[in-house]
């Protein structure tokens, strides 16, 4: 399993792609083979297995393989990563413009 | 202004780089000159521009010149766009376990 550090920039980097993301959005409403994916992408089996491949390494995505079908289903931990990240970063502005409109406050009742 | 859709690349991707997320960290605290941000993360002046440009550009971060001190700020806007896109694809998931949560009750009412 790789470490924080390295799933984040993993994570960000998978979703900054359109096709990426719209396998995401597709897995979203439900898993989904690789074969069924690459059809409304336009794009080979090859490219989307890669984009898969990519996905599954970041931890948004895992595959199971049945026979000679691969499904494709969301793992949503992936996404509490730079959910968490983002959240953290929110926290710490929104602290600091809190403490802003205190000072302010304090300065009017002056 | 670029598309929300060529937005989403470009917020996705920025965040995709420890520097500039180390970047981001750092001005969620309160604003810093491009000098400042440099010193602690041992990269040239160069870099730390390089990588203040990629967030400015996708909406993450916006910059202010004073006479020679360039000053980066947090812009809310950028994180806006991914965790709206997030949380759009954890709504997607959470339904559709919502209705096979309620297609498995109603089997075991039968």
């Amino acid at each position: 399993m790789p470490s924080q550090k390295t799933n984040i920039n993993h994570v960000f980097h998978a979703l900054g792609d359109p096709t990426r993301r719209a396998i995401v959005e597709k897995l979203s409403k439900g898993p989904v083979s690789v074969s069924r994916l690459a059809k409304p992408l336009a794009i080979t089996l090859a490219a989307v297995l890669q984009h898969v491949q990519v996905l599954e390494e970041s931890g948004l995505v895992h595959t199971e393989k049945a026979g000679r079908v691969r499904t494709c289903s969301i793992e949503p931990a992936g996404f509490s990563v730079a959910e968490q990240w983002i959240d953290d970063c929110r926290s710490a502005w929104e602290r600091r413009l809190d403490r802003l409109a205190e000072l302010l406050a304090e300065s009017d009742e002056d």
